[in-house]
């Protein structure tokens, strides 16, 4: 079963606005429409404005989610925990004020897990409300699925941005670490905390990303260049559903159809020796950056995050150090993933979306790319067995988000054309 | 013109306490003396506790100042700024929270620059009250050297902590970038706020901590090894008054007779390129953290800092980027400086504190190592020809902490022996 595709594309809208067919109201209403229809399902918003209003600039008439992990001076800002209920930030996060700057409307925030980590919040998947939507950025990939706003902000530690945005077949764009700033942020592990982005295609995502920031991240639709793909073949791929391992396999096809090359890329071994270094690094630092949280109001985190902290606060400074000296030998040996190819294709997740709403799934194909900065981007098209989206990230070296999204929106094309 | 040398040792208030001889509440009381005495002329705070007692933990009895730039849930916390006037944070900032983990008992909030960038607050150099005590974190190291408390702490993007430390004539220890975190600090710039100590010695520093941290960061008293000190001569040195040469010769005169080797260490060229790498860096992310500041509150921005932000924001993402690159350049190089040598011996700053309080001095001295990232401690005990203390700085390679803490106490030691 899936749900009819409403995810509305943030550069169409803005191209009809600035042709003059729509208004920016107009776009914004035509959000609304949505949201009142089936926000009581999806429950994506842990708040909404009344009104939404347009701003001025390339952004006008786009409105953004924001995953409630970061702050907003006009709303509500919980974290994803009782202890902030109604919690008033004096201050935009940054991502928010170059929204805003650029143009955008906020459409409200979105429902995020615990901190952004595991315990879920109430959001439905677009695609089956039976399913999770993952996490822990659930409503801003809800949100985008079901067309409630055409883009959304969520932050990655282990796979928050990538798995979600595969489980509800949006595009999700983790950037390269660091690129988009975390200030303002509710932040659970500062080496790993990264800002990135939702949308209806990778073009869009990269449009909104383009538009705040000032960077050169628009995807180029004239480009003719066609990608030379590596895929990472890994001890983990054993965790794959055969219905992914389908769906890699048919990417590959219809990759090489349209002229790529395809090539296995054997793992170096200082990377696959770094996924073990992502626990002690998130939660040593999750334990400093919630230490008030942890010693004034046990009572008030979710029973698995508080055992989780008490846990992490005996991770010594020495395990935590090697901890980062591995992540950094593999920083540098992921250079190597890229004599023979210019990006990684991979699986998003293990599958689709787990028919729960008690967990937001699992991001064992996500934590070592989040370690190692590198920017990711979720590729949507493909559909498992029992009817839900599939996805598969392209992974391109750290600083080269362009290439990322230019690879991605390759494929997503090709797939389109063939799926 | 020296005030009488009141600083406080927390190492020897620990010792004091463990062996019995004082009670917890007996050394806060002692500090609550001096701040009755003469906060009036000094100023170093911007909150008071109504009361001050004692924890539990190896900091137990030891008042520590916080700069005014971390939340605390407990008291008022400003940033230096009227945009954040009777501000009241939910949490406690994750440095914070360690100390009062390690039983330290908060002081109270001291006063910073506005957003520990420039404009200075009121406080007086405890030496002469004429003068400028240094900043941006000015409170902190004024508290510390009139007798406050025995230790404190500060945040250092350009150079706010080693030349207050240096001027007001204590310890002052910038760690390692990211060494400790900044966690509900109020960020300016987050390639380079870094969280660091004042205390009256740099064994005292380094105790404090390593406390707060659990890290092997303390000074081993009994450790015979004599350093090898390295010179880094380079083109601002001309920059130095005449006192601060005197002293950095005297220095160099007294090390050689307790048998150090000292070297002159020719400064690489990447290290060199990399000094005007630091203003971009700051600034555009400045124009970023303060984003929501600047667009909506640009009246409650000291007109400085507005004009400031109003040009930083024209700061391309390209020249940011390129000056990353300079900078990442820099960091390979520096390891380079310790061929011949264990640490580098610098001035802390220009001169002595500047007879001002318009301005909290000058940075030049500062800026290049803290966009290394490498550990620096200030050292004092020389006077300049005023009488007013002039600080020496000992630089270690990143992540050599103890390397800097050591070579500083033994340096410390041997000019307490000799002037």
């Amino acid at each position: 079963m899936t749900a009819p595709h409403r995810a509305l594309s943030a550069q169409n809208i803005a191209a009809e606005i600035a042709g003059g067919r729509m208004t920016a109201q107009e776009a914004l209403d035509q959000c609304k429409v949505s949201i009142d229809r089936d926000e009581s399902t999806i429950q994506a918003f842990t708040h909404q404005p009344s009104k939404l209003l347009p701003g001025k600039g390339s952004l006008a008439g786009i409105a953004v989610g924001i995953k409630d992990v970061f702050d907003t001076y006009d709303m509500p800002t919980g974290y994803g925990s009782a202890i902030y209920e109604n919690h008033k930030p004096v201050a935009d996060a940054s991502v928010v004020s170059m929204l805003r700057r650029a143009g955008a409307t906020i459409a409200g925030k979105t429902v995020t897990t615990e901190f952004a980590w595991f315990a879920p919040g109430p959001t439905r998947n677009p695609h089956n409300p039976a399913h999770t939507p993952g996490g822990s950025s659930s409503g801003s990939a809800a949100g985008v699925a079901a067309g409630f706003f055409p883009a959304a902000i969520g932050t990655q530690t282990g796979g928050s941005i990538i798995r979600p945005a595969a489980f509800c077949g949006v595009a999700g764009y983790k950037p390269s670490f660091r690129l988009f700033p975390t200030i303002g942020m509710k932040q659970f592990s500062w080496s790993l905390d990264t800002v990135g982005f939702f949308a209806a295609s990778v073009a869009d995502a990269a449009f909104v990303a383009a538009a705040c920031s000032g960077r050169d991240l628009g995807v180029d639709q004239a480009d003719q260049t066609v990608p030379r793909f590596g895929i990472y073949r890994s001890p983990i791929d054993d965790q794959m559903a055969p219905d992914m391992a389908d769906a890699l396999q048919k990417a590959t096809s219809i990759a090489k159809e349209a002229g790529a090359s395809v090539t296995d890329v054997v793992p170096p071994e200082p990377l696959e020796k770094a996924r073990d270094a992502h626990a002690p690094i998130q939660d040593f630092e999750a334990a400093l950056s919630l230490a008030d949280e942890h010693m004034r109001s046990p009572a008030l985190l979710s029973a698995k995050l508080r055992d989780h902290l008490d846990a992490a606060a005996h991770i010594t400074p020495e395990t935590y150090d090697n901890a980062r000296r591995t992540a950094n030998h593999a920083r540098k040996a992921s250079r190597d993933l890229f004599s023979t190819c210019d990006a990684l294709l991979l699986p998003s997740a293990p599958g689709t979306a787990p028919e729960t709403l008690a967990s937001t799934g699992d991001s064992v194909f996500n934590r070592l790319w989040t370690l190692l900065g590198m920017p990711c981007v979720s590729v949507a098209g493909l559909t498992g067995d029992n009817g839900l989206p599939l996805g598969l990230q392209i992974i391109a070296p750290f600083g080269q988000d362009k290439r990322a999204l230019q690879a991605a929106h390759w494929l997503e094309k090709q797939i389109c054309l063939n799926a």
